[in-house]
């Protein structure tokens, strides 16, 4: 099968090829090629090296949607998106990368099906961004989208787009919004949800981290593992249990700072849970009070996603995956 | 003030206009000029000859949004719409009016803003395709939006522009969505919902009509008045009160094809309903099983915006409105 990933640069894109290079079965089928897009170049490991190639591509260019078209993917996996922050900065490039890039690309497929038959899987990343308060305790599958940030409205947008698209036959897409990712790897990042990471993975690293907000906060996560496994099962899944409804909340972990952790006291020790520093911060409180604390994710669960049922379990993922089983840096 | 009418030539755009003639302040002030737009020359009432002027126009062909946005209206009324049935046979012409027309409009007035200060109100006609089945019995304020047609898809698309761009201060939006106008005036149409006006239009006119479906068969209404009276309310409300969620389920009457006969017979006598002719037809019954029967309209009420609250009531606006008060053709 042909495959190909845009936005392969980031860090889901990048645990996704880790998880293809281990599991080459793990899209669905034998892989002859597979294209790699981001607007930095994207790096493919290299057991993947044979069949790889990597593209430095700004989907939203004149021309850059239809090439990647031109090579038929049986499927596609779109990653890429100017993030939040900067969609809400910049008005252009956001409506231009994140709206008129998506769009472009499911133009392109639907002008290479009016040339011979063609009909790939589309996995779409999409976000809980495309929700916005006031939300009930657990926000259902059937709440509507009323995005507060122009990124969610963007996202909001191409899930229409995907769901009428794939009505009409041009695709068969699957939209996957998820949950804040949690433990991300890497360094500390200054976005209003780093700190969700931060208090686990530094401390983790013998190193302190900062807590802006109360214990109190709570939130909606999954693993890297887990969103990794959320679009290898959209990519393989039988889609004819879907429906029109194409965009789907995927299941996750509601937990509260306080339950964040007490669970790395229970995996690491009292010593490694100390290393969190309250530096109350107003901002950020302010910012992340609007957030989402549950969804339903019923549906997800009945078509075969899963995801973490404690943050002990994410806490553990984080130690096998990322600091190859130890704590302490 | 300024106003725009952006697919004035329709049936709503032309009843809006008869009632700002008849009401020279129903727009919320002094008019001083009044541009009228459509596809087809849209015609001003007399009483408006003074300060209006018509022009045809494809809000879709390049630059033609920016000449409209540069008049700097005051209140921008955007009705005009590739219609529902010929949206979905073409793809290309529907997702070019309905999408990327309405988006050139709030593009061209948000360039307008950037070159001096400027934020008019925005009234949009939307539409309850924004919705699709299965569907809860009532359907709530907060129901998600999984349109089942490419109309739907981008008048759902053109609602979040909307709200995001409101949200930006580029222009004070309200979106209307419609509740199937009832009685239409005119000839009777080959529009899958002709019949809900035909059944009562063409009896009170002395002519025979035809049911294509079965007398249980729920839909939700309201009458030409109260279209009018939408967006008379919308461009004049104080929008501080809408908050961020700026697209609206209007208000409106749930009732089944019985009722409405029933009401017919009460309006206008048993003669006059015994010119309903029963001829199933498996197709339309089929199309319109899928419609949705009951919106709840709570947060449009509270918003001051009114519906009937009887089908009589219906029937007798026509009779007044259309048949200047004579039942019989």
């Amino acid at each position: 099968m042909k495959v190909l990933v845009i936005g392969a640069a980031g860090m889901v894109g990048r645990k996704l090829l880790e998880k293809v290079a281990a599991e080459p079965g793990v899209l669905g089928g034998q892989i002859d090629s597979l294209t790699l897009v981001d607007v930095f170049a994207p790096e493919a490991p290299a057991a993947l090296a044979g069949v790889s190639s990597s593209k430095t591509v700004d989907l939203s260019e004149p021309g850059a949607a239809a090439a990647l078209a031109a090579e038929r993917p049986d499927l596609v996996i779109h990653l890429a998106a100017v993030v939040s922050g900067e969609a809400e900065a910049d008005f252009d490039k956001g409506y231009r990368v994140n709206l008129d890039g998506t769009r472009a690309l499911f133009d392109a497929i639907r002008a290479e099906g009016l040339k011979a038959p063609y009909c790939p899987r589309m996995v779409f990343a999409s976000s809980v961004a495309v929700f916005g308060a006031p939300f009930p305790p657990s926000i259902p599958d059937d709440f509507f989208c009323t995005p507060l940030t122009s990124y969610g409205t963007q996202k909001a947008i191409c899930e229409l787009l995907l769901a009428d698209y794939s009505r009409r036959g041009i695709f068969d897409g699957v939209g996957i919004r998820l949950p804040t990712i949690c433990v991300r790897p890497g360094k500390p990042n200054a976005a209003a949800s780093g700190f969700f990471s931060n208090i686990l993975r530094e401390p983790l690293a013998g190193q302190e981290a900062v807590l802006p907000v109360d214990e109190s906060v709570r939130h909606w996560f999954a693993s890297p593992r887990s969103a990794v496994g959320f679009f290898t099962h959209a990519a393989t899944m039988d889609t004819s249990k879907i429906g029109p409804r194409r965009n789907l909340s995927m299941p996750g972990l509601s937990a509260t700072v306080g339950e964040q952790i007490a669970a790395l006291e229970r995996v690491a020790g009292p010593k490694v849970a100390a290393l969190i520093k309250r530096v109350p911060d107003e901002t950020i409180r302010g910012i992340v009070g609007g957030w989402a604390q549950r969804f339903d994710g019923t549906r997800a669960r009945e078509l075969g996603f899963t995801a973490e049922s404690s943050f002990d379990e994410i806490i553990r993922i984080h130690i096998d995956d990322e600091l190859g089983g130890k704590i302490g840096g």
